[in-house]
């Protein structure tokens, strides 16, 4: 989508209940949207980002060089179909992009939450979503998500069962693995460590930028895989073709890290990767409702679930262990293990292999 | 073994020439033994231990309750049998269990050496390493690792062909992938991020507690695998029964590993881990010798290589390219691929099976 698009704000006053059993009021929902929604108002698709994604989905911001975050997925004949279809994007709650989080300003205290911002969950992200999706007037909708994304998805059918006709569900889980909590309290810890973390209240000094960039990059390594890092980097060195017998960067792939870390320091907050990967850690349906297979005996929806072969972060059993349950309840589901090197990033670069799902199954409705 | 053994130390005032073209002298080795070396001093075997590892492999020190690292393999009747063989381990160069590493006094400053120490490689351990073995006046040898001792092992059949008889490569590779080395990476960085490193200058101070933690954090999630972890914590809450809403400690996987990092910096030295992790990272046979086939044309020792299913961060493939390379030169080797459910750590822990595979290897020789 070649199309210049811009940020859209939502406030709503109403005080949201959270899952700690605490309140926030006052919040502001950073979205985008793209096509049109019909006169039922029932063509709406709602993308949910990942871990550290924002409300830009698609499209350029004026000025921008590079597109939004699922540009390949979203456009006129693409995917999510902007002919057919109103596709819509928010900034997850908890977020830095524009919807309330740690780095907003407090009303109550007019100065920046930090962490006496409210730990939230993936129930509480979707809850604000609901709002704006009522704010929009939409009738029905089509929920769709990788990684994180798929698990707030996952939620949307569960608490919103008569409005969501379509869920898709990429590279998801209905619960991180013992390992992937390692990974996030690993990166958490990174972060805490930092001295310019400084208990939260950095906004006016020195940020803690080297243990974020060290939490990113543990990140980076989970999101490629073996195969892809080896494809990728090999065991170069970085310019120059030996060691320097120092400390400095020697290898291509330490340069890369290094310069992921750097970038993603500048465009993330530091609290907001505490509270999201910790809203992730305690996502578990099966801890909800009991069990996976009790938590879909009364979903409507039709589902589409797709894995990666690559992806050890968000692996393929986690996703057929899903599917197995909406089964065994005779829903209507769709699955589809896509053969990929790419691991678990594979569902923001295989955009061809998940048009072709996504259209199929779409369509199966419109036509 | 339940005897009481000792660490003993050797020194030496030859000057090592190093790989990276520094030189060291006034080098300390500390190391044990265990049985008896045999008049034709041909019955020797050394352990080459992993990343952290130190001398002590087996029996007990003085008033200790827990045995060295590889106990359940060395001893009378053992895998390494002490009734037959004159079992050698050595703190490996670099380290900081009593052999001269970073934190050992530079003799020409009266200082620790801190970050002044040379970088060094697998190359200059085993050239430390064999002028302990020519000291102990041994003729013919065994040598055996796990992991990173595995690269050395290797290191010893090339360079010391006239001398090596066996060599037994457990879980280790011929070169570390770009995944291995990022993880690596990693950890130095948490390291030297940690405004206690103080470039390394920390011997009088604080120590860089925080960020050597969270180095052994990262490996520890290395050395198990999603299975094992899921195995061991599924996604249990440490001493409860619902999430804190809170950034402290939720689940017993994060416990875990926060206790890892605490044993760990009360007994590891910071600037070591940069020196070996750095060495790890070096270990490349096939660049050494312009390919892996080449390296090993020359060789007349017979090999034992063992891998475990679940090792991802020494996966099987990479113990089969080594196989596959011997075999080329229609060298003796024999091949085990383990079915473990124990990661990395299977080496350390699934010794039965390595029992049986080491008895018969060694017993083919002896009989």
């Amino acid at each position: 989508m070649n199309e210049i698009v811009e940020l859209k704000y939502f406030k709503t006053d109403e005080t949201l209940h959270l899952e700690s059993g605490k309140e926030l009021k006052g919040i502001q929902v950073a979205y985008e949207t793209y096509g049109k929604l019909n006169e039922n108002r029932d063509n709406a698709i709602l993308l949910l980002h990942a871990l550290t994604g924002d409300a830009h989905a698609a499209g350029y911001h004026e000025g921008d060089s590079k597109p939004g975050w699922w540009d390949d997925m979203v456009g006129p004949g693409k995917a999510f179909d902007t002919n057919k279809y109103f596709v819509i994007c928010s900034n997850m709650l908890g977020g830095c992009q524009g919807t309330t989080g740690p780095c907003s300003i407090n009303p109550d205290t007019g100065k920046e939450y930090g962490i006496s911002f409210p730990v939230i969950t993936i129930e509480d992200a979707v809850k604000v979503q609901k709002k704006l999706i009522d704010y929009l007037r939409v009738n029905k909708l089509c929920v769709a998500g990788g990684s994180m994304g798929g698990m707030q998805a996952l939620e949307w059918a569960l608490k919103h069962n008569e409005m969501v006709s379509h869920v898709i569900i990429i590279a998801s889980t209905p619960k991180l693995s013992a390992q992937g909590i390692a990974f996030n309290a690993i990166g958490r810890n990174a972060i805490i460590s930092d001295p310019n973390w400084n208990n939260g209240n950095y906004y006016y000094g020195p940020k803690p930028e080297k243990g974020l960039a060290i939490a990113r990059m543990v990140g980076h390594v989970t999101y490629l895989c073996e195969e892809a890092m080896d494809e990728k980097f090999e065991r170069r060195f970085q310019d120059k073709d030996k060691p320097d017998f120092s400390f400095n960067i020697d290898f291509e792939v330490e340069s890369y890290l290094a310069h992921q870390g750097k970038i993603f320091v500048d465009r993330f907050d530091a609290n907001s990767y505490l509270y999201i990967t910790k809203a992730v850690d305690y996502f578990d349906i099966a801890k909800t409702y009991g069990s996976l297979e009790n938590a879909f005996k009364d979903t409507n929806a039709k589902y589409l679930i797709m894995s990666f072969t690559s992806d050890w972060l968000f692996p393929s059993a986690q996703s057929k262990e899903l599917c197995s349950a909406l089964m065994r309840n005779k829903k209507d589901v769709s699955f589809c293990e896509i053969k990929s090197p790419c691991g678990h990033d594979a569902f923001l670069l295989e955009y061809e292999a998940q048009t072709q799902m996504i259209k199929s199954f779409l369509i199966k409705e419109t036509e």
